[in-house]
């Protein structure tokens, strides 16, 4: 059993605050900036350029990847970190593509990530005419699953309503009218179990400063099912995915299985930041993960509908069919938020009209949530939040 | 007149090093630790998710990419920050092309970095038939340059020999053919004057690592030119280089000038670093930069070649023609290098028989290179290279 007042004290959490926006941000790690100043004073400080053989920086996007794929289920040597999730995306879709070459339609759904569809008009619009995104609403993906379709392109977990997709029903699916999944894992990775391997998914790909708390701006991650990992194509075939990059050949070949959906110079502070952050997961067992979180998500949503009665659930009530994180709808969600944030209860708001709250077992205790609830029921019997100063938008909302 | 003892104490150069392999990843900045720490510390421990408005990081890319853009006569507001080199070439090249579409050769030289050629190979591919990557000696560009080309791309420094193309002349050849040029800096950046503007270049890309000192794998930056900021197509089009990311429509619309060359999440982290390192260039003029560089390079030269006859130069003699290093081949170049970094002297190999030094004036001296060269000679007089320990070869070289 998961002892989650042992990961609690691996984060660092401000005084007088209820962090319930770890499914944007996760909080700092403890050992983050240890790992991290040693990286800069004893690896680079100190090894200089020989840090990449003595500190082991050229290894690190596949062991670091390794660590990340313990908790989606994917077989070892089958992740690899680098770059942003918006990247990963355009490598697995561009790979995807290329081994169904006969179809031209990526099949997704309107509560995908707007960045992963900006990333399929880009690519597609390159692959000339005939190719085409069609978005559906989730609810009709299934049915929208068959043979004119080339690639099945959706996120597993909502970012706004924390809608949970059957991955393995829809991918079973897929593989049965010959489409090629890419799974989007942004809001699922550390969020709850994932087996992308027992799924039989083809790609995924995700973020890691999120549920895996690896800081701003961390690298991402691809995964490539092993049956792919040496036919996939890599479409931005840099020099890091090369068969030999430092036998610098003038003609690109595709280096041995994921190591091919490396490109340039690996990210090494901000993945030591993220090793430190993977630290905090020892020991953690994601069904233990999973029932934490499924228990402080309807503590949640049973207060808040018994004290807040003007907020209107956003989120699937069916705990099955759902993330970490629980969404509530009120036209005036915006400065609702910024009356809770200025009593230092932190989630977040996506336009139009949603209040998002994540939900992370590692350092977030039922008292948390309930004195959460206790600070938006006051706020929302005094109308607290209708003040001029939580009205002002920022520009990062 | 720039102070170069003033510069010097701005980085930490390890006890017994001379390093001379600033061209591949410069040394650790003093002021980067405390950076760092303070972002992790103050900003992602204490700010959590509000850090996005409060610490700024959201315009982190342009605001650190004007820095850089002043050291590489860009105009404000033309630079900016993220992903890796590779992906910056790729984002550059396929503008590019999009900018030209009635042609379809790339033209650009073996004396280029290898990532450069592959990632236009991986794009051109998809680009379709008849698409070509014409790849020259670095003598026969210009000559090469005629109205079928689409795309002249170069890296102005070339990484193993340091000869330096003339940027200005090479540009004002290409377009008076009709030619849209992309320019890799990553030899140049913090190496010598570049002045984008006034050679009226349209595309520029660079890494930092090198003689920008942002650390091992800081981000790539991307320069485009005013008159084709607002027509340039992002290929690799993610949602921070749309028009208004936070609006999460499902529709991509590009960005404003520069800004829709962003890409995902900016690596917040990494950039804290880098800004560290651009403060070791307050105060610094090019003009003396490269003064000293050269006079650091000639004096290197003029020393090695009177007392190691077995090395041969590599590089231009012509200091006009020459980047900020100086390359010396010689069959056991391997060896003799590790020899080298044995003995404390710095520098790198490059297949099959480089041997090349980097002179980076903000932390070098006068007496570093005639230590180095006093080394060296010792070296090649008494073949200490010729030991089994010196012939076994890193994955990394």
């Amino acid at each position: 059993m998961t002892d989650f007042t042992t990961t609690r004290k691996r984060f660092h959490l401000p005084d007088g605050v209820i962090y319930l926006d770890g499914n944007s941000l996760g909080p700092l790690p403890v050992a983050a900036a240890k790992r991290v100043s040693q990286t800069l004073e004893a690896e680079w400080g100190e090894m200089l350029i020989r840090g990449w053989n003595a500190a082991g920086w050229m290894e690190q996007p596949a062991r670091v990847g390794d660590r990340v794929g313990r908790l989606i289920g994917a077989e070892p040597g089958t992740v690899v970190m680098g770059d942003t999730l918006s990247i990963k995306v355009y490598q697995a879709l561009a790979a995807a593509l290329d081994l169904n070459p006969d179809r031209k339609v990526v099949l997704s759904d309107n509560g995908n990530f707007p960045s992963d569809l900006y990333i399929a008009q880009g690519l597609l619009r390159s692959r000339g005419a005939g190719h085409e995104l069609k978005v559906v609403d989730p609810e009709a993906v299934e049915a929208a699953i068959d043979d004119t379709v080339a690639v099945l392109m959706l996120t597993e977990v909502d970012y706004r309503t924390g809608r949970l997709h059957d991955m393995k029903a829809l991918t079973a699916k897929a593989h049965a009218a010959g489409v090629i999944t890419v799974w989007d894992l942004a809001h699922s990775a550390g969020a709850l179990p994932v087996e992308l391997a027992a799924a039989q998914a083809d790609f995924a790909v995700g973020c890691t400063y999120k549920y895996l708390n690896g800081g701003p701006g961390a690298p991402a991650f691809i995964y490539v099912a092993p049956r792919h990992a040496h036919t996939a194509r890599p479409s931005l075939s840099g020099w890091m995915g090369h068969e030999a990059p430092f036998a610098f050949d003038l003609d690109y070949r595709a280096g041995t299985g994921i190591e091919r959906m490396r490109v340039g110079t690996p990210p090494v502070i901000a993945l030591a930041s993220l090793e430190a952050a993977l630290d905090a997961w020892d020991g953690v067992d994601m069904g233990d993960l999973r029932a934490a979180s499924i228990a402080l998500s309807e503590c949640f949503i049973t207060e808040v509908e018994a004290r807040c009665p003007d907020l209107i659930l956003a989120s699937p009530r069916d705990t099955n069919r759902r993330g970490s994180q629980v969404s509530f709808r009120h036209p005036e969600g915006y400065a609702i938020m910024q009356a809770l944030i200025a009593r230092g209860v932190i989630g977040d708001f996506r336009a139009p009209d949603i209040l998002r709250f994540g939900f992370t077992p590692l350092y977030l205790t039922q008292d948390d949530v309930l004195r959460a609830v206790e600070i938006l029921a006051e706020i929302m019997a005094d109308r607290l939040w209708d003040k001029e100063e939580y009205r002002k938008k920022a520009r990062v909302t």
